[in-house]
């Protein structure tokens, strides 16, 4: 029987929950991995529920075949993580804050001793080598202090597990995409000649976060990014106090995101008289988003998508050079994207109904740049389904 | 003579970046270090002015000690480089799409072979073992690839030279610290029972991005946390859509930003008639700050602060367990602290004139919390002086 202290309000049913943890447990098995360590703030949120700005010190989420999983941080975060997670609260492990940022000692110390405490002295132990929160050093800690245990890359592990969402989670992504479509609305009603960026994006953050009928608005893992001009050749911009100007493009990267689920939406918006050069890329793109929308069927690949969009690219003279798209879902900053399957001549995943990605095609040319982007759903048959629902052009505002 | 395509708008002088990077050759000269690479997106900003949000991938800056610094990151994140670095558009490296997120490849092969081009095929690379963006895997990566390095750890090299800070820096943070007050006054106006908290964190956040008539508004490396309740036994929870209630304490952790530089500041917020042990909490935690802020001078050590904020509380009966303040300035999420002094009782760090710390004595207790806090600036004598100027108490809402 579980104990808990505290009234939860967690935002999946059990049976989620339960469906997440046999998933995993069963990736563990192919891979004969004993215990997971799942450092990645998504994937503990994803297989735990648990929801706190933590992540900046070491925490994680251990995950064995035979108990419930074990939630693991600073003690001052314990706290947040009885109030958060379906699991017991006996099943919250805290370390002492002379860890926390010490050069003498290490968080991954107080782990070691943990799992040799539970039994596991020898463990072939799963760890996500290549993650934004396991450092080098947590590493290197971890191999000294449990010299006996077998380090297994489980890198993406439960990431891949999160590909095929839900219907609660595809619910949840579509109160974000009420959000997205907010936003967007707000965007062109606002941006003008001579109004400075920062104003703009205090308006629609307010936007954002205050939600819809449907939903409040939770923080999304990336802030807006909206380049212009020349600076829209560089996709991670984010803003200054500078006017909008006519005759300049600006795109906007932006996403609503409600309890932790995203649906990214970038638009583009001219302020004047576009050149032929953006005409004509606006022509191809969305030539190529349609006919990548409708590779996007279940039983076709990842590259088929990119395939589909770049044949109108090339033929307008066109060479992107990236990836067009990548999975999306849950997640915490810095990215929104899963880091599993990317939208790409080489990746020959195949899709299945209930994926869902960014379909992100955008330009980033030496000295301007465009975004038109859905994100979409991949449907039992026939091509994806757009979460949003707003006109795929440039908009241009006289 | 250095060749810039762009016209740039760095925020610090030639001679503030010079002086940077003279102390960070310095500190590699005290270890032996040939080439730093630094990861830290901070580091990276506080040495080169770039500025992106592109640290969910891989990227760096190189830091040798006879030629300029070298950005490095995605081909795409070049064009950001090029408009935001002080170096020529020549020292500007960006490796190939296929490297990005792709379990096959790892962008540290690129970093490796073009060190070896320029001529380190066997140097003393100093990298940081211990930072959020320097994964276990981008460790192993790079020595596989340059099995003749010697890999020393340089974490927080940079930024302890980042600890005192400039007259520049301590305008930003100026500037950053009216956004904070600015903030707060938003909270005391707005936060009224009934109130969905979502709502509120909508107009603070639209209030912090607008600014000031000092400076526009940027995104603080933390989002606001305000927990209520017995939630606030919990330092860092974020939101959610729940009206502020009658009875309840609510802390609020937030920060104003300007250009990278933050100035955080905390205030709770009790609607109704405070409990007995609120007002004793209360009176205690006043004390101590201000014995805090008295012994928080030059020639002392950081324990000495945590030692006279200790006094008063315990008298009160109240352990916190917790270190007590971190240095600030410039920083991008997931933290806003410098990860190199803590405010504890084991750190005999001596304070130097220009240091900066948030002074954060936090009490979280085990079904409520308080946070009343300062950002400080160490003096060439006296006290420190507060960055914010506003009443130094728990506010009560009737």
């Amino acid at each position: 029987m579980r104990q808990h202290r505290f009234q939860k309000d967690l935002p999946f049913s059990e049976a989620e929950y339960q469906r997440r943890l046999r998933q995993t447990r069963a990736a563990m098995d192919r891979r004969g991995i004993e215990v997971l360590l799942v450092t990645d703030p998504s994937n503990m949120a994803w297989l735990t529920g648990y929801d706190g700005w933590s992540f900046y010190v070491h925490q994680g989420v251990l995950v064995f075949h035979d108990r419930d999983p074990v939630w693991w941080g600073r003690n001052q975060d314990t706290n947040g993580a009885v109030r958060t997670v379906w699991m017991s609260d006996d099943d919250v492990f805290g370390y002492a804050d002379p860890y926390v940022q010490n050069t003498e000692l290490h968080p991954m110390e107080d782990l070691a001793y943990r799992l040799t405490v539970m039994g596991y002295e020898a463990p072939r132990l799963g760890v996500e080598l290549e993650n934004y929160y396991f450092s080098a050093k947590a590493y290197l800690a971890l191999l000294e202090n449990m010299p006996k245990a077998t380090i297994v890359d489980a890198t993406a592990l439960v990431n891949w597990e999160r590909g095929v969402k839900s219907r609660e989670e595809i619910d949840f992504m579509r109160k974000a995409a009420r959000i997205s479509e907010k936003i967007v609305d707000g965007l062109l009603e606002r941006v003008e000649p001579g109004v400075p960026k920062n104003e703009v994006v205090a308006e629609i953050q307010r936007d954002a976060l205050i939600g819809t009928e449907e939903g409040w608005g939770d923080y999304a893992a990336i802030v807006p990014l909206l380049p212009s001009g020349s600076d829209a050749a560089a996709p991670h911009l984010t803003w200054d106090g500078e006017p909008f100007r006519k005759g300049e493009a600006t795109f906007f990267e932006i996403s609503g995101c409600f309890r932790r689920y995203h649906a990214p939406f970038c638009r583009t918006i001219f302020l004047g008289d576009p050149p032929d050069i953006f005409r004509s890329a606006e022509a191809a793109l969305v030539e190529g988003l349609e006919a990548g929308l409708d590779a996007a069927r279940a039983g076709n690949r990842a590259c088929d998508i990119a395939q589909a969009l770049a044949a109108p690219l090339e033929r307008a003279g066109i060479e992107r050079g990236a990836r067009c798209g990548y999975p999306i879902g849950i997640s915490y900053p810095p990215d929104w994207g899963e880091r599993t399957i990317s939208l790409r001549a080489e990746d020959e995943t195949v899709l299945k109904p209930g994926m869902t990605f960014h379909f992100m095609p955008g330009l980033w040319m030496s000295d301007w740049g465009l975004e038109i982007t859905e994100s979409i759903l991949i449907k039992d048959s026939g091509p994806a389904e757009c979460f949003c629902n707003r006109p795929r052009q440039m908009y241009v505002k006289q």
